[in-house]
């Protein structure tokens, strides 16, 4: 926001919903008394920086999660299998998810066991995260602190534990400050980021939400709700699907690959793009996830001049029901059949490394369904990449410039939802807006 | 092709291929002796220009095309069933096929009848490519003239009516000669591109295909066949989803509608890409159209800065077998019903005007699903739009200076592909390849 433009109006406001802020960017001065007025009434912030304007700012990376050790797999799987927005079972999902994830509890620890006994995604996000924060306190001093927090949405550190300690580091209560919520699925479905939205609107509904204002007892005006004074103000990148330096990163990790085959067979290497499928009924609902994933694999291969053959792919159907295809298992299979049996897998929806890549991909994709054969590779995934890194930091630092609490596509909720939990966390996120302070407009 | 790259025993092969071609690039002096021995036994090519190097070029637009009278529809609807690529029905395809379209003819002569009596989509097609056509023999004199057809897959000009054509204007019957094929599906599916390119390849090999070359008679060699010489030269430009002129286009379009909304209502206007769906059974075989329509949306919504809330819904579906979601009619009735009312219905996958549009969603979707309600829009169809024919000379000129007989993607069957008739084509144009006189490299 340039200084010109800041009305004693508009401080007042801004003062008033973030009290531990003090703008005053690049020198203008803030009139004393407003500090007072709007200081007075609040504990002083926690990790007050006196060279920032607007931060701390905490830095939220949504994922899903894993677990980090095969005990853990129990209750992954029940959260998981609890969850209608991933894994729609229905009216019956409190009867059939328990029933299912105690089922393939032993089958699935065994492939964490395989793995090394764990998931390795909780290391990768804190570790992106916290790379990240150290890049953007650079880059946007104004918002520094950047302080690094991990929610997941099956294993720990779950959404509530990261509220809890988000409160218990100084934020709302009472002492506002501001939070983005990060997603680390740069393509956006209800199933996934979504999902992950509801959680985190629910614990904040529950932890620092609205509060009953009751009516004057005289007239018959029910008990309203306000929302109370002093809790974090929440924005959300909900997708980023296109980003330049994401494109970047899974280019090199192909072109990387493919360095792997002798001259002249490289051009002739089928890059095989492999997503998380979804069940039919979600796309036909009118999920975005499919084409922000195509959108995703269009421009890697335009990065990489079409200089291949490639296909999109969906993995890890579950249950009887239909899933978008083609199968990533089949696609495998028809293609060493047929004997083309070059092919480079891309994990292309997830940034670390998971089951989905470590035991599905590199176990049951490559070595049974194409026999081992060696011209079947993967390329890495993203993890401790540092063009990926850089490009989480410029994600964020464009959505800290651009004063948006949310994208205007997730405002739009899907033409067959019928989520009434969706349609109010898309308010209250998009509501959001009116509280958050600019720093370019 | 750099002439200092220009050896003589490339020359000799080019000419070879394509004798009445006198490359001499840029003052490269040509041999007379070889100039003599390949142009001896040959046809000296029609309508030959004396400033061109590698003119004339014949530039063929396919498409499916449509009835333009309705007293043709029932021949035009027999061929759409009849063509398994676009409608798969199984062995019984030629028993369903015309029983299906005998039905059908009288509802969809009606809805001809209802949209001026016929398809205006061969006017445009005739018109676009010529237009193209002037706009190329400014911007590629090399390949000068450039001499416009139209070759449609279900209605007049049908593929071999264009091929004799062909012929007939003096391109191959041993002269020689060079042609591309331009999909006007920006797009590519099977059941589009790959369906004319199949009919394509079909009646080139009937009307001037191999031969059987005899055997001596006296081993037990059997015949083989031969490729005969002054055949066409084929190129293909099989797909430019996301090209830059393109996308521009829909976004002017999109933009020009937009501006059509009060100011204060115009950002929360939904946008509704609408392309042709495929059956499930197309998608799940591979068919890399739906992730091709997702880029050109994708991009579309970049150049629009990401300015309105947007889906990609799909139109079209026929019979009772599942196709991929979701629909664009479903979509309009349930943001009506929501009272999300300001929608733009913008066709992605076709670029003229057609039934799909000027009755499907201006008559079926607009005023019965949306009951015409004023909010409702269509943008406007590419139809005669300038920056989309600049678009159309600039990815034929690129297609010109690449020297590739198709793309590299066009080379990889989909992975559930069992037609042998799609491995045949794709072998054979890009077969070509080694007959293509590269402008460039």
């Amino acid at each position: 926001m340039s200084p010109l433009r800041t009305s004693t109006s508009r401080l007042t406001r801004q003062l008033a919903k973030q009290p531990w802020t003090l703008p005053g960017h690049n020198g203008v001065s803030i009139p004393s008394s407003i500090q007072r007025a709007s200081m007075a009434s609040v504990v002083p912030p926690v990790t007050p920086d006196s060279t920032s304007r607007q931060g701390p700012t905490a830095m939220v990376f949504m994922n899903m999660g894993g677990p980090s050790t095969t005990a853990e797999v129990g209750d992954f799987l029940s959260r998981l299998f609890a969850d209608g927005d991933l894994i729609p079972l229905g009216p019956l999902q409190g009867y059939l998810g328990p029933l299912i994830s105690r089922r393939r509890t032993p089958k699935i620890q065994k492939q964490y066991a395989a793995i090394g006994g764990g998931s390795p995604i909780r290391k990768w996000s804190e570790y992106q995260c916290s790379e990240m924060c150290k890049l953007l306190d650079k880059m946007s001093p104004e918002t520094a602190p950047h302080k690094p927090y991990v929610a997941f949405r099956y294993a720990n550190p779950l959404t509530e534990e990261m509220y809890e300690t988000l409160l218990n580091d100084g934020f709302g209560r009472g002492r506002g400050g501001r939070a983005v919520a990060f997603t680390q699925y740069p393509q956006y479905s209800c199933s996934t980021t979504g999902s992950s939205l509801n959680e985190l609107w629910k614990w904040r509904t529950r932890l620092e939400g609205k509060r009953s204002v009751v009516g004057d007892g005289k007239s018959m005006t029910p008990a309203t709700t306000s929302d109370p004074e002093g809790a974090i103000t929440w924005s959300v990148i909900d997708r980023w699907p296109t980003h330049p330096g994401l494109v970047e990163a899974f280019a090199q990790n192909i072109e990387a690959k493919l360095a792997e085959y002798p001259p002249e067979r490289r051009k002739d290497v089928v890059i095989l793009f492999s997503a998380h499928s979804l069940p039919m009924s979600v796309v036909n609902r009118g999920d975005p996830y499919p084409a922000e994933v195509a959108a995703t694999v269009h421009a890697v291969m335009t990065r990489l001049g079409h200089s291949n053959p490639y296909r999109l792919c969906w993995q890890s159907q579950v249950g009887p029901s239909a899933w978008l295809g083609a199968q990533t298992s089949d696609t495998v299979k028809q293609y060493v059949a047929r004997g083309q049996t070059d092919l480079i897998l891309v994990p292309i929806a997830f940034t670390s490394d998971h089951i989905e890549t470590l035991y599905e991909l590199d176990q049951e994709v490559m070595h049974e369904d194409a026999k081992g054969h060696p011209g079947v590779k993967r390329a890495e995934s993203l993890n401790g990449n540092r063009v990926f890194i850089q490009a989480l930091a410029d994600v964020a630092h464009k959505h800290l410039q651009s004063g948006e609490s949310c994208s205007r596509q997730m405002g739009l909720r899907c033409q067959g939802c019928k989520s009434e939990r969706c349609l109010e966390q898309k308010r209250f996120f998009a509501g959001e807006q009116a509280k958050i302070l600019p720093t370019v407009r």
